[in-house]
């Protein structure tokens, strides 16, 4: 339980930590863009100025330079900070990022994306680029902060923040400063909770303990030595197409199987409490299809369809480059074809081990075609599944916060997409992460008239704060 | 045998031949292009002044406006025209074209494309868009016109003239023209011949009597509203790309068998008489080889290649529209693709009856599927095949008169794709219809360096009427 004073003061304070909020979102941080290099530059400093007035030990931190748009750049600078130091504490590290996805008016944005709005019809919601990706949450700790020093409260833990501003942008180099920083900033830590995912829907609050990783690949197939007319050619010559199309065909089902033989085999078994946890989720089918657009479900069951998003792989066949792809007809034999696909990994299904499977199946697949044109498969980019222990103390602390806050017990989620700095920081510091998301489903992270609920800000930043109290109190 | 007095005014009539052609090529009449609507016009108006000249009674005949990058225009007049009239003798109907393909000296052309340019290596070679197609041949019709006329000498046939100056953009409306002027102007004509298509090789004269027919279809598959995030969706819904690439990958094998049935069955038998045709082609492997930059060859034997391009059907798979198709990567679910594939056709498989079993099967295997996408295949456009007589007088003609200019006897060949005149011609008017080319297999007609080789044009000019000659006696 947090100390009363605390939720009390946040209560009282909603106004200026909408105005802080608002202050965040007014500054056009996005990053990858050299238009907004200065923005980003702007945000990062005054994300420094706020910790280091809110007491935090905190620092600006080159981490090397990238080309933006043919230019060679800073790289946005990582700010860390320290509060506390009391070896009789936990020490919790705190992530976030300052960055934002791009946003213009004209993108379809009911009011200027770079001003905090509230919502005329008094819904709560709060409009703006960034409002719960991710300056709504990073905005959350630093309103725990604020009441915790101006009611003259020590926080209940030590607090390490770590706070980049590429994550929209791939989160360059951000694994080398984990990494040189180990034994040095990052020493001493807990454990970690993250704030930058989202609920699964609109009304429960949950912690997120897995992301599935994800192989992409590329079929590559050539022969001919220029693009060639199907009149002329069309009945002589082994097409590219019909043997790319032909391999893609072999790699998944209409229902999602995958025809990988030993992929399946590799996933790691549903456990007894694993599958309550899937059973508890708040969840019913028609939130899917609002989703999707349509009935296009594979399943009807909450339980499997939810396995299908979060613990079990997936193969999409994304496109095919080179071949004819615009409106209307064209009669092209294409010389020279790539076809894309990616599987989505779980537990025991890691990048290295589903590549030797995928590509030694295609290239037998393709050995049995007898095609005369030249095939290679290749694993353009991966990234490793992620699971973290759903009973370690830090995510029992953040359950009891969650009831504490909500007056409800959070579901259990996994993301079906994947995270990579979660990984950068699981595995580099052998850390127990929470996901601890503050932001509702229906948010529009990335999209145009992103918001977050006036509610979930308050109440979230109580969740933080709580969770903090609880994690000091946890065994 | 055409008329000595003839042959040799060919052939002291070379520089001034040139000149003609010089003269037609450097009228840039490019059609389907607002830029170039006045050079198609001047070049219709050189050719009814070149005829009138001639001794050819000759009119423009307007047919109709079409669009053109939004402003109606009119449609390039049809030049039509007759020499002679007397029952006794054959009615011999020619076509041909005197609007040519776009070029710009940027495309990557030696010389300016509207300037007919001599090789300066000797070769012989005439570089200049539409100097092989189609001017070059028309051209030659001209130059057997000059010929009779300055010396005197009646032609052996009558002569009706067709020249469009739309074959290069669908030849728009000419249908509807020839339908409309069949008990008119085109009465009483006997047989027709079109010089405006090229020898298989560099080497060997042919006469051309058949044509494959062409039907495009796409396989719409739509089902989420909108696209999804492979992430948080894969593995729960019917994703369109799966049921697409299925569906596409069950209608040709890699050896480009058609796999839906009844196709096969529906094709015309090979005669002793075909079979003999074929075998007689000068043909190499090499030659296929060459042309399509490497050894992808379904068969290595000369007959089969060469059924395989012209007397079978085959099924390309083009692309698909919708899906990912840029370089790089995208984690897209596509929630709404069209696969793109071609049937060439050929005696017997017409395009309904195709039609049919592509429509019906395609249904079939999507009910297999199972899936809650929709689906539809559909016709985008068809065209039927074509195939005359190679025993009719007019072919006997065509082969005594390539014995007569080349001493050889001509290949008879078909060709690959289509050429839609050909069959409204044919059907229209019901007509015997003789494809005799002029220029070589290289000529490159539609690329850039499009030439005619000076032998080509001089030979071809007696060639054409070489043939007259030869109809004129032929029963």
């Amino acid at each position: 339980m947090a100390d009363p004073k605390f939720l009390k003061y946040v209560d009282e304070h909603q106004e200026e930590y909408i105005q802080r909020l608002a202050k965040a979102v007014s500054i056009p941080s996005v990053s990858g863009n050299l238009s907004y290099v200065k923005d980003v530059e702007a945000m990062g400093d005054f994300l420094l100025e706020q910790l280091t007035t809110l007491g935090v030990t905190a620092e600006k931190r080159a981490i090397g330079t990238h080309v933006l748009e043919g230019k060679e750049v800073d790289l946005p600078p990582v700010i860390i900070g320290q509060i506390g130091n009391d070896p009789k504490k936990k020490t919790l590290l705190v992530y976030g990022h300052y960055d934002v996805q791009p946003a213009l008016k004209e993108d379809g944005w009911l009011y200027p994306p770079f001003e905090l709005t509230r919502d005329p019809k008094g819904t709560g919601k709060l409009y703006g680029r960034g409002s719960t990706d991710d300056k709504g949450p990073v905005m959350g700790w630093l309103n725990v902060l604020e009441a915790h020093k101006n009611l003259g409260i020590p926080l209940p833990v030590n607090m390490k923040m770590c706070f980049e501003g590429m994550e929209e942008n791939g989160s360059e180099n951000l694994d080398k400063f984990i990494a040189s920083e180990k034994d040095k900033f990052f020493t001493g830590v807990d454990c970690m909770c993250i704030s930058d995912n989202y609920w699964l829907d609109t009304k429960t609050p949950c912690l997120t303990y897995g992301l599935r990783g994800i192989n992409y690949y590329e079929i590559r197939i050539s022969g001919p030595g220029a693009d060639l007319h199907s009149g002329v050619f069309g009945g002589t010559v082994h097409e590219p197409m019909t043997d790319l199309i032909l391999l893609m065909s072999k790699l998944v089902s209409p229902t999602g199987e995958i025809l990988i033989p030993g992929v399946k085999e590799q996933i790691a078994p549903v456990t007894e409490d694993e599958r309550k946890k899937f059973e508890a989720i708040h969840f019913e089918m028609k939130d899917i299809h609002g989703a999707v657009g349509g009935d296009q479900t594979i399943s009807e069951d909450t339980v499997t369809t939810l396995m299908g998003r979060m613990r079990n792989p997936s193969l999409s066949l994304h496109g095919i480059e080179g071949a004819f792809s615009a409106p209307g007809s064209k009669t092209v034999i294409p010389a020279s074809v790539k076809g894309k696909f990616s599987i989505r990994l779980v537990p025991n299904l890691g990048i290295k081990s589903t590549t030797e499977l995928v590509v030694k199946y295609i290239n037998d697949e393709f050995k049995k075609i007898g095609s005369k044109n030249r095939m290679e498969c290749v694993l353009t980019h991966g990234g490793e599944p992620w699971i973290a222990d759903p009973n370690h103390y830090s995510y029992r602390a953040a359950h009891k916060a969650t009831e504490a806050v909500y007056g409800q017990a959070p579901d259990y989620t996994r993301e079906g997409g994947s995270i990579p700095v979660t990984l950068d920081f699981a595995n580099i510091l052998n850390l127990n992460v929470l996901l601890l998301p503050v932001g509702r489903g229906d948010d529009g992270a990335h999209s145009t008239n992103e918001k977050i609920d006036t509610d979930n800000y308050i109440r979230g930043t109580k969740l933080l704060g709580t969770y903090m109290y609880e994690l000091a109190k946890a065994e």
